[in-house]
């Protein structure tokens, strides 16, 4: 048989009571904070992320899923690898920021990445994240970063960490590369091949590398070099963060992967999880709507993974309530009983029960053993005597009573049953 | 600027009303019928859907977005022209069928066709769709039917139409093939050029050929050449559809584009519309289970896309109510309360109130012409004052009545607004 693709999941019912929990806490806490949803195509032109994600980075370089373009005419196209360039061109496609300077909003959706697959890192996986534009204020940074520990603790993840930075501002961080490389030419030989490559495209890459990370703890730290203008942000959002009650570290190591942050970045991350334990991260990108066509303004965002918050609620033991269960389950005592008992569940499912029956042509004992299965609260049973009288049998599955009842009075017991 | 790939939408929170809406409604039917969550990967191996939705389709032939494979262990990928598959993969490779013989999935999500762009047929849109499998009796066709027409009429779709037919088993189908072909054969050469390749490969699909239906007109209907099992099924489905008060005409053209369906197929189409009328369709597949590696069994199921829905729903002028409004604005009187005000707010939200503030520095009237938009109920004012007394101006935005109160008090004010 053909199996699914390496680095993706079926998500049956039982794994989506799971998901859709998380789904659902996320929607209500963004609403909390004012965030409003976008929902960008799933694919891109190809170079809206060569251009915003940044064509140095591993993600456009090596993990695209690439259509090739059709005909003449047609574009490239690009499954997309995250969702913040998709989120911030349909705003400036929309012309938003003609109708409000300021815009709060959320995603939730699925991403693709053509990575090795590993647990917690898939081909597949859904990125939810905000984006907040047109401002340059510390406290939105404050904001996204209390945003998303807020669902973190709501969604049941008692332990993570904060570490943030801050990458400086062009003036400063250009200053900065340069003393970088100038401190690391002399010595670059002796780095990863990675490393070597990265020096002189994106050296920051180099600070992040795990390969090198001994060699890298003694050189100096961005937060050390950083202009008057950006040592003030990065104090007013350490500040703001206190007095929102976040708990963080500051951590000159995190860089980031991709090539629009500045100033502050962040990530959380997990300490009940093990190599992968990062729970999304994210950062300012003040020149990135400009970059993409739109106002020079500012903005700031993060992204976090579902499946590493679902790692890590399995990690603290969180589990979610089953689906809702069946109001009833119908019940026919004979064949002859299985057509009139449709009709009488399509009577009850339009008063808005949930109930289901038997479609294999069981045994009744076969049937009720579905019913208990099913967690209906009710039984609704069918034969010759009950089709005779116009009734039902309603058996109260708790305690085994039943009685025959009208159709109506059916329904008024399981509403009663389901308040109770 | 970048724009958006043609034959995609941007939803923004605008539209993203309507769509929660049907989401919400689609997701308390199928709930209401017992129907259980499954949810594929996106992409699947390409040769899931050349062998199960069939490599005579045009779908196949033409309009998949494939991603060539890497290096020479790797899969070509395919991004999901339908949804049908990846559901019984998934059920079929976690073994369910072992566990229960029967099963009723729906599924909610984008799948993908490299088609020319036009109103109702994207080149990203969202189906959502039910899956019955294990049983071959004509109730669960109903019920498939009756399902989908109880989500449009729950939506507000409230006119539409319902054609059913019957194709037969392999064994009628391919008898009434032979005669169709051989009644085609001496006139094919006047057919249309589609017609012309399709009529040794898939002859009932110059029956549904729209350009050739005035010839077609007069050919036999498969409903009067089925085998007497086939016949007893289709006169049960029916009656059963009478029984459950699903209005339905019987209409020998609906032969469906895909491969694998025999005995009941079905279309729901909309009157209000144009030219791309439909709103879904489904049918009986009693071999595909099989051919994909799974249990003998029958299934039935029907895909709806969700755009032609939204569709139907502006022709009926059915709006959606916009997004929950927020319970508070909080206004900062001077720049100094900016920072504490923003530990008000968060505050208040971690009580479970919905609430804004400002991330411009933009003066108080500003501030309150973005409160008046909000639609929040009331203000929270914070200037001097105020954060001398510790407490907060409370504004009700209805009445204009404002008053110096507590944290706590504000919240208690918060409380009571909402249930009244």
């Amino acid at each position: 048989m053909i199996k699914r693709p390496d680095g993706t999941a079926d998500l049956l019912p039982e794994q989506l009571a799971g998901w859709n929990r998380v789904e659902r806490i996320v929607r209500e806490v963004f609403g909390r904070y004012g965030y409003l949803e976008v929902r960008p195509p799933i694919f891109e032109n190809t170079n809206l992320f060569t251009k915003s994600t940044g064509d140095t980075t591993d993600i456009v370089e090596k993990e695209m899923f690439t259509v090739p373009p059709r005909g003449e005419t047609s574009d490239s196209y690009t499954f997309r690898p995250e969702l913040t360039p998709g989120a911030i061109r349909s705003l400036i496609e929309a012309k938003a920021f003609a109708e409000k300077s300021f815009w709060k909003v959320f995603y939730w959706g699925a991403a693709f990445r053509y990575e090795r697959p590993q647990k917690g890192r898939c081909r597949q996986f859904t990125q939810f994240g905000v984006e907040a534009l047109g401002s340059e204020d510390p406290l939105i940074d404050v904001e996204t970063i209390a945003v998303f520990a807020d669902i973190l603790k709501a969604c049941g993840v008692a332990r993570f960490d904060v570490r943030v930075n801050s990458l400086g501002c062009p003036a400063c961080r250009g200053a900065f590369r340069e003393k970088l490389k100038g401190i690391l030419a002399p010595q670059i030989g002796t780095y990863c091949e990675n490393c070597r490559k990265r020096i002189d495209r994106n050296v920051f890459r180099v600070v992040d590398c795990k390969v090198d990370a001994a060699k890298t703890a003694s050189l100096p730290a961005i937060t050390d070099n950083l202009c008057e203008a950006c040592k003030d942000h990065f104090a007013r959002v350490q500040r703001g963060l206190k007095e929102a009650g976040v708990a963080f570290v500051v951590d000159p190591k995190i860089v980031r992967g991709l090539d629009y942050y500045m100033r502050t970045v962040y990530e959380f991350s997990s300490p009940d999880l093990g190599s992968q334990s990062a729970l999304g991260g994210g950062g300012r990108y003040d020149g990135l709507v400009e970059s993409m066509g739109g106002p020079k303004i500012g903005g700031v965002g993060f992204a976090s993974g579902v499946e590493r918050v679902l790692i890590a609620l399995e990690a603290a033991n969180v589990t979610a309530p089953p689906a809702a269960r069946l109001d009833f389950y119908a019940v026919a005592a004979s064949p002859e009983a299985r057509a009139p008992l449709f009709a009488i569940v399509q009577t009850l499912r339009a008063k808005g029960f949930a109930g289901d029956l038997d479609f294999e042509g069981r045994s009744m004992k076969a049937q009720f053993r579905s019913a208990n299965k099913s967690g209906a609260r009710f039984a609704v049973i069918l034969g010759g005597d009950e089709l005779a009288k116009s009734v039902v049998k309603l058996k109260n599955m708790a305690d085994g009573g039943e009685q025959a009842v009208s159709i109506e009075e059916a329904a008024g017991m399981l509403a009663k049953g389901r308040t109770a």
